[in-house]
């Protein structure tokens, strides 16, 4: 077994990545605090070409050093806006069309990997919340539904670095094709 | 849409945790630096019942402050071993029965999602590298095979802990039915 060298890998450059097909995908940051998980977020959303991060409330934003640790340069080719209000931004994601879904352990959510998703997905954003409070109470009747990650251990929740990772992974699935 | 309470989340106690049937997969961690990747993963870990951590060469050990500001605990509900040679600890799971696979970008890897499976797997240890180098080189000879998850954007790689999360996840889907 050998490596791949970084020549072999064929990495886009941030230009190229600017420019490339996107996954029809915003990921909503609702007042994330640490600063490393907001630059995970971005090295995850660079690999899966996630087209917007809309970063929202208390969330740090581009430059900042500890992002930077993190993200690793993604900061520089994931697309970003910087919202004061996470409910304005579902709200105007909503009128562009996107369908909107809270990752949340909610009554009625979709189980990632077992429920089916639901059919004609084209535009999605997903909210991701603090990493106390969750997504926040006022947001959730603004979304078509939330989604929720199967866990079957003892914590309540994954980093949200890590539940960010698994769903973005999955929607890659659901909507990448041909990307 | 209303989120539950802690309570209707029905999780585990770190008793039940430790009676309970777990996913047959061992993550070893090759010389992981930061203490908040090695955290993380055990939380993850714990949601999707992984049976054994396995800490090896430079990861710091629990009980340690920057492991538990990740883990949350889950340093002790998931099992864990220390071993000081990566090596030793790959050839001891593979004479207990083990395919051990090297979570790696190489020529000839399983494309995560992509590529099937190989059949009849039951027991599987799955080893995550260095923040920097990757898994050693030493190890990969060792190795039944290398899993790579597929990228997209400028990085070579993703966060280890993401990478760990996105692997751990498929594995469960692969592994998990009925536990």
């Amino acid at each position: 077994m050998k490596k791949l060298t970084t020549e072999e890998m064929h990495r886009l450059t941030v230009e190229e990545f600017r420019e490339s097909e996107k996954l029809p995908l915003t990921v909503v940051l609702d007042n994330v605090r640490s600063q490393n998980n907001i630059g995970s977020v971005f090295r995850t959303s660079d690999a899966f070409r996630v087209e917007h991060i809309a970063l929202c409330g208390i969330c740090s934003t581009p430059p900042h050093r500890e992002i930077h640790k993190t993200a690793l340069g993604a900061e520089d080719s994931v697309a970003w806006s910087y919202h004061e209000d996470s409910v304005e931004c579902v709200l105007a994601l909503k009128k562009q069309g996107y369908r909107v879904f809270a990752v949340e352990i909610a009554h009625d959510s979709i189980k990632l990997g077992m429920d089916e998703m639901p059919a004609a997905l084209s535009k999605v954003a997903l909210v991701f919340g603090n990493e106390v409070e969750g997504v926040q109470e006022s947001i959730l009747p603004l979304c078509d539904g939330s989604i929720e990650i199967p866990q079957h251990g003892t914590k309540h929740s994954l980093n949200v670095s890590c539940a960010a990772a698994i769903a973005i992974w999955e929607m890659w699935k659901e909507l990448g094709k041909g990307i």
